[in-house]
């Protein structure tokens, strides 16, 4: 299939582009570059090194004989958007080029409009581009779990049926996010519904929990093909960030109580939801959500694992309770349906020791790479 | 009490401008003068000639004594605005400064863009500039009832408790918007629920009907101080435009079966909403949201009731059917609860043939101004 993949260069987009690439599709990548922009703004950087895009793509095509073809440029810049949709002709659409933190769409008003004008202008000169050159082709969209916040009720895949004096519908779940950014997800997930019901688009939106682990098969072969590894506290996410902690000797960062619990993915498994998704697509007309994760955690459960693990490596971990940077309940109700994707045909890697050992072991090796200075949380939600 | 009025020189912010000034507030407007920008562009006009925003102000003053200051300045620029809520320090702001209109955020890509990004960037500078300078201001917001869509099940205001699964919660009521301009007014409920969670500002969102008549007392009582009159198919709303149809002799354009069912408000109506929402503010962390309308119609009925007054101004009015530009149901249920402000002391002016009379008199007087060549939808929503 000619797959074209917003966002490919980033740290969920790469890795799904060698996966589809090595699964035989014909794969291009659409990408601004500039999620290395913001490490640079940040200080930040990549435990793992990474290649340049032309270099990653160049030694993918040594290594597998494929062929990726890539489009610099901005999703808001719809003049070359709509070039790239006349040239590629896609079947199919992964979309994950947006800001995708949430701490950083809270540094500040600047920090939070960028994100949303970025996200949502984005998106829309996609759906647009879409209507124009290439309306059947299946949009799949990341969206993400935070998107739903923490309600007192099951969290569904989408949609909700509700009964209500005397008569039902079936709607559109309701949306609590917790940040600027997810906010951002809310606004795009009523735009693309929007373009289905009115144009009959046909798209699938990956509610994705937080991802957790840093390669895949691809990824891993050859070091210019290694996948980014965030591991500050703007960029970096729950248990990824708990694993450099622990190797650089610092206490794990538990925000709070802990007890917010989420629903969580491995990247390996990421790459293969979007490809469930790709290989049966949405219907025209259809607005399809999934929930793409595998298992629900706290986050400390999660702080707690790697400090039982870590004594293998000879490390010591300490979970630390800091204040929490963020407005959210630490505890509260959480069971979100996740059964869409499993029906497709998604054999779940579940957490284990070893991983986690391994995740360990990774950042063991890089360790001259931490940047301990980056840890801490600086952004506060109030 | 201090009032910013955001998009004061508007057809629902100029009335309202000089009903609070005429209350005794004090009253301030920030405005862009956008608005007549757009007919500009649009090669369409106002049926009652407007002045210039100083006339207005300045007869104003004339008239009544009272002072009312002017902004002008986009809301998108944010440090116009930061500067204006420093200058001011308001306890109260009325925010109508968004591009209102349904089907000119369909014209295009580019107007759909425009649309989100003006009316999203300017409602979250302002959240943001609340936060920092006036954090005790009750923000007053104009949202609208097409937030809601036609749902099957009775319209809540903004809430919904929905049990599910043997679990009760109660979440914000689903959304499913009909245009790009309705789902930014979605993007912004979803930005200031989180704002009074998150920072705990007071709002209140005024999910409005579909406005008709003209004048309030206030700008009726001097032709330098009239509203706008919208009649043409981008800004002209139901019943409004079927009282200029019937002046120009021009079929009464309902859209397909005119059986699309709104929730209709007057513009007297209006302003005495945003007033009772002033003397009864939300409270710090609240997020309010009534339903501002006070009658359900369909488009037919509408139309019939235009048709059916016009004879006593020896007007002939034939109802036709269009094509629909837009894809709507054009039968479904519709129950909307709008019970928030009648609790608030508000009593309701419902329609009635007199005043289709005299919106019918008042078409008759400016009929020279009526463009009929504007009359008819071209703006198509596939």
């Amino acid at each position: 299939m000619r797959v074209l993949v917003c966002g490919g260069d980033g740290f969920c987009g790469w890795p799904t582009v060698l996966h589809l690439s090595a699964q035989g599709h014909d794969v291009a990548i659409v990408d601004s570059l500039v999620r290395r922009q913001w490490d640079v703004e940040l200080g930040t950087q990549s435990l793992l090194p990474i290649a340049t895009l032309p270099e990653r793509v160049a030694r993918w095509r040594e290594c597998s004989g494929r062929t990726v073809r890539c489009h610099i440029g901005d999703m808001t810049d719809a003049a070359f958007l709509m070039d790239v949709l006349r040239r590629e002709e896609p079947e199919a659409i992964v979309h994950f080029a947006e800001q995708r933190s949430a701490p950083y769409s809270m540094i500040d008003r600047q920090h939070a409009v960028f994100t949303q004008v970025n996200n949502v202008a984005g998106t829309l000169n996609l759906l647009y581009g879409i209507k124009e050159f290439v309306p059947q082709a299946h949009l799949i969209k990341l969206g993400t779990m935070g998107e739903y916040g923490t309600p007192n009720i099951d969290i569904e895949e989408g949609y909700i049926t509700i009964e209500h004096k005397g008569r039902t519908d079936t709607l559109p779940f309701p949306k609590q996010p917790g940040s600027m950014y997810h906010l951002s997800k809310v606004h795009d997930s009523h735009n693309i519904h929007f373009c289905c019901r009115v144009w009959g688009l046909a798209a699938t939106d990956l509610n994705q929990g937080v991802v957790y682990g840093v390669q895949t098969a691809e990824t891993a072969s050859d070091p210019v093909l290694y996948n980014r590894f965030d591991t500050d506290a703007i960029f970096g996410t729950a248990l990824n960030r708990f694993i450099v902690e622990a190797v650089a000797g610092h206490d794990l960062t538990v925000y709070g109580k802990g007890g917010q619990t989420r629903g969580f993915i491995q990247i390996a498994d990421t790459v293969r939801c979007v490809e469930l998704a790709l290989l049966h697509p949405a219907r025209p007309g259809e607005f399809r959500v999934f929930n793409q994760f595998t298992e629900q955690f706290s986050v400390l459960q999660l702080a707690e694992r790697v400090a039982a693990v870590a004594p293998r490596l000879r490390l010591r971990a300490r979970v630390a309770h800091l204040p929490n940077p963020r407005v959210e309940q630490e505890e509260h109700y959480y069971h979100a349906v996740h059964t869409a994707l499993i029906d497709l045909g998604l054999e779940p890697h579940l957490l284990d020791d070893d991983l986690v050992a391994d995740l360990l072991q990774l950042a063991v090796r890089f360790s001259d790479r931490i940047l301990a200075g980056k840890l801490l949380p600086t952004v506060l939600w109030r």
